[in-house]
């Protein structure tokens, strides 16, 4: 399944999210990760972010396509490289 | 078609952003909107973003489907109140 994955989390969450998805997703823009996951491993990432952020203040939206071809994605503008100092 | 769009533009950006996003889609999370369009909507608000971010340093992601139905939605916390000040 084809997974993508945007957070809204308080700035002392904000590594602790990335460091953790970027072991299983593609960061793709400041805080979107999209990728592919099985179903085990997406209910894993979904209970570890679970665990990890504060759920009063923080939120997760996940969107799930069955497959890839089912999502199409457009993009405007250019991707920023990866802030690899923030990993 | 139901479409989600994530977003990451200059701050001088942001509030034109949203102010255009919102005539057209709900606002679910900071800098994500998402809903239901027209392929002629659709294509409007893409035209239309392109003319007011900043292409250079700014980046948008659209995520298409062709019907809600194929798109599974998760979240984790509870989403904010949308900052109506800032619209």
């Amino acid at each position: 399944m084809y997974v993508v994955i945007v957070y809204d989390v308080n700035v002392e969450y904000v590594n602790k999210v990335r460091i953790f998805l970027k072991q299983y997703l593609n960061w793709v823009q400041n805080s979107v990760f999209e990728g592919e996951l099985t179903e085990a491993e997406y209910n894993k990432v979904m209970n570890h972010l679970e665990k990890i952020i504060d759920k009063a203040n923080g939120h997760v939206l996940c969107y799930i396509s069955r497959d890839k071809r089912y999502l199409k994605i457009d993009e405007i503008g250019i991707r920023k490289a990866e802030i690899n100092n923030f990993l």
